[in-house]
């Protein structure tokens, strides 16, 4: 059985009632269950963190070597400064999917670079909650 | 019945030939009928065309004003420059997806900047030629 | 009898549909008669071209060697990048006017640098499609 | 009853005993009674909240929200750098008023810049501990 | 009866004798009668006010309000730094038409940015004293 | 008694007439009399001083070296490049307050630096005309 | 038998009548016979390809693959800009040597940076018409 | 007695199976008894601190205040943009000695940079896990 | 008979009170007979002016046009952003010597830069009062 | 008889042991008598100067004053700081062709730059060992 | 035996005399003695080499090839911009250790970036004196 | 007796043959009596060195010490990278005076930056070879 994390950074816990004309109406807890379902009918299965903490982000990372393959993983704010993230993926040698709700390329000058990007096999950005789906087509099915 | 053109810039012709440690071993000739089939599956239409002239890739998004709702576009090289091409999406009115086959923001410093992106809903970046299929995913199913 | 060009850059022939808040409402072809008369009257003969494509402007420039005096050039958003435009103008030794629709400093950064500039008579922005009435007025009673 | 929390970051809890030449020798915690006899006196009631830790700062403003209407933040040395608290003050759409004990502006090129600032309400900058008392002022009368 | 302003800022009382080569040999004093006469027949009336003095130039512009539609706009050297003529156009809320005698593009490093533009309805730049005449026919005919 | 001078540089005699979604409805002179009364509670006199003109505001620096012990400063504009009224901060060894009625750091890019505020005693930003009584607090108060 | 393509970018057409003082009084026509005989005496062919359009000089390159080993490139101001030529020469794996008649590096700023050279195998600039003489030197003795 | 603090942060807790090639192949739990037998040597006492987290860091170099008199430090990538750390360690007054197990100065650009440095004692960089043995070697020595 | 004009800028009326480790403990007003009576020994006469306005310093120079041949200028903090003063001088075709009290390479950033001095004969900066000592040497003797 | 002079700067005396995958496995002392046999054909004279010094090579270029028309240079990595030898070259008035091994606009950023180019007649880069027998061709025959 | 060669580039021989606060008071002569006994006691042998020339310093690293396993390296004031010496240590392949007297990330921002970290094995920085004993002991012991 | 010293950087020995229109006709060598003169009214001694190796006038610095009380120094282009002849001065603590010919402001970008400056006494640029007397001045007289 395949395992997927899905790691959310910083405010992410806030969505639904943050910015909705920029991230939606929907928290990520009534959106999860859709992304297990999804999951599910490929026997596989997803783990949901979320933390406002840049060091238990990095804890989840390391705890998931050896029986995590992939994570999906939506930094938030960290997105634009944390290189200890950006090491950690490296570090964990786990294969990293970044996903952003916004197009992060339409906003502030310092949304539209990512020091976690490099260390990523692949960047979504701009479909909403959408992405994840996006993320897990590519997992299950590529 | 959707319409879903699919657009391919500078140098994607070679695909399969080009670089393949980073672009693969396949051609988009014979990647398409994949793409084709999954469309079809969903009762859409895939059109595609590709160039190596700005020009024509502008002539093509313009004619496509009316008859088209979606394009996948990826813009080679001309998307680190071509603002022509920015300005051409949004005079169009067509919403575009963003798409590239390696991770742009783990190669040359130029590449990790794009000037279409904040014209495009969304990018999809380093999931080789299965960036395609996660961009017809999101238009098919969303 | 005096010739004048009016050269128009990538998207221009979208002018009426594209942006409005931004271009107006009006297309270039329905303001074309206008300008043609005014030059009419001062015995002056106005050509027209568009083009999406760099190096067809390129060639225009070069072909109007000999039988053009003036150009007025809208290089669209070409006007940001194309050092061969730049230098088709001063090689050609045409004298052209640089017209530009919107107020190019009040918009993007990269609008507010053109490169085209350096090698123009003058420069003309914000002022809708009357700016091309004004080169006009500058061309025919200067 | 006005409810008014008030957010130390790093290093903020060593007030008193750090760089006495630029902080003063006064701990905050000798300082808090002042703060909450003046909010007293206007029936208004203060929380004080320290953290070195980013994440602990970003639950608590999470965790104000609904029962807090305003929040004075010192980030310490967070300013310059937490976009994620930026994006917390944002998300949970809390007055913030943001307060700097030494003048950032005279000081280290990288202390002038602040990110949280786009998000705040207001700065003060400069004033020593009274600083915050400034702040509570402008809650408290205006 | 339309009133027209021309402001012309530092060193513009020099015309004629400063740097004939790029600001030709007429002074403005002898080329202000055509302008009023342009005017004049299209029943419009001309003041000119001509200072070294950035703060007078704001108060003019403050002074204007509620008598002056329109004003034409010379900053001198002041177009490259002067922030607050910048915001006395914007709090006026007139109309200002930016005009150079020179292509400032074609100069100095510095002399290619404006701080003035982004508040301006309009920038004409290259044509010589016929700027001028170029931002009048605009206000008189459009 | 003490004495305590304001000075509003550029513009700020336009207040209540001039963006009101940015500065508010109210001019200066209605509210200076609130100023001048929670000062005369305090046995402190308020001077005022307005001036569209950077030169004019370093002389009012200069002639209240000896009977004024601290200035109230609100630069207008002038406060993103006169290093002149920097130094005559400094020369004159007055202890000043900056404050902006606006938050600067929330604006266009150049608003966000201020060549005041190194000289400064300390910067009071974004809390509109409370922010003149915020400062006074302060300098009856602490 | 050898094959060199020797392609130049645009306004290159205009070798003769353009700048003379910068690209010398002789037009490429009447040179190029100079370098076929150079070339023959070596048992070489050169052919020779012009254009103004970008597209069309990639295009070139492509159909060269399989039939060309070496060519010299002369891209004009597309030097400067054009990653998607920079692109077909990576990706039709032949060598290219990049040739300038005028020293690139003795003139305007941006003309002194090449987005191309990274992509050649040399760079010859600065020798006038003799620099495709020294680039056919090398690739017929070398 | 003298004691010794060893920090070490985010990742370091996976060196020997993180990105072997830079840092090696041992972990550091193997590697420590052989600087504890360094210490005791010399009468002095080691104790060991690693953390994901920036905050527990600060907290950590909080709590050593008055019991610590040395710290060495590999701050991991928090090098970069801890400017919390820097402060913590400017007013915890402990000498603090800089290690990092690579040269991060021939590595990513962003590598080079340290905001930590201006607050440490000394750097030492590139000596890999012996970079320790060399902090300790001077703070037992000289 | 010869006539030297001195120019001093914006705070330099505060000679001697102002920043006396940077600018001394001398009033210019002391010093001034010094200059006159150097000057007279070599037939010479000197004029002076100090301003802290920027336009009466720019009409200052247009009004000695004609009958002054020399100016010994310093433009105190308008050294930095006054480029209307650049333009005065060039426009007045007067030969201008720069001279600066303390040298200005050895304090603040944007104190290095002048934006005067590529208008300006020379300049002289970091000896004290005695620069303009030296200038007058230069234009006595030379 | 034409008189060429080679110099060559630091560390090309270990041209064949020093990193040879990038600069070659030749010596230059083994390469020289291939140089000067392509001269005597020609009826010219090469001499050879290699200086790890850049007074030595400073010395060098003024000595040759009057007795060599032509230098080849290759500046080693004082390529890129030596602003002494740009003087030089332009001093000593003789026609200078720039020599580089390797392609220098391949490899380390700071390599892409020459501060001597702007001084030199043209620029060789990228061929290796032949690049010298393309600067003597082109001295030799054009 | 092990030979270890030092190396200190400009003004190093003036230690001891030159600025004291900053590089302590003992000249490196009083110094050596103790690096030799250091040594001899691990059967090594030091040699000592100080140059102001950065020729004789790269003349000294060419000859040391072959003879000497590692040089221990302060390049002083040249650690800023010779890359020069930067490339004489690849070209030599021997292990070089870049020592600093003083913590150069504390001071002039200059200082802070070393172009020769690239080529070397690691550095150390900010020790005094004992920067070098901490080298030998790398060098001996490890 | 006063003992001055005057050191000419690279080049400087050019003087008199080099770029005339900017260093003028006359050698230093045919100058340096007029100076002698001059000192020797005022019993001083002046002696001179020129050198093109950066070295050696590092060394001359130094042996000055002790017996030179003031050196007046023309760097030559060294003026613009040579931090080590900047570190030498500070460390020999022998004020120096740094002059150029010309006026280092009007010319290439690179030129307008010294990184002497900051440890000179003062500066003085473009009033040719009278620059030196003027520095002999303020040696003898002030």
């Amino acid at each position: 059985m395949k395992k997927i994390l899905i790691i959310n950074g910083p405010n992410l816990n806030l969505l639904g009632s943050r910015e909705e004309s920029i991230y939606g109406k929907r928290s990520f807890e009534s959106f999860l269950p859709e992304l297990k379902q999804i999951a599910a009918a490929k026997d596989a299965d997803i783990q949901y963190f979320q933390s406002n903490h840049e060091g238990e982000i990095i804890d989840k990372i390391h705890s998931s070597m050896g029986n995590i393959e992939n994570i999906i993983l939506n930094p938030g704010a960290l997105t634009h400064y944390s290189y200890s993230i950006h090491d950690a993926i490296i570090a964990a040698k786990i294969q990293v999917i970044e996903v952003h709700i916004s197009n992060i390329f339409q906003r502030d000058d310092w949304r539209a670079r990512s020091v976690i990007s490099p260390a990523a096999r692949g960047i979504i950005s701009g479909f909403g909650l959408d992405g994840y789906k996006m993320a897990l087509y590519y997992l299950l099915n590529m």
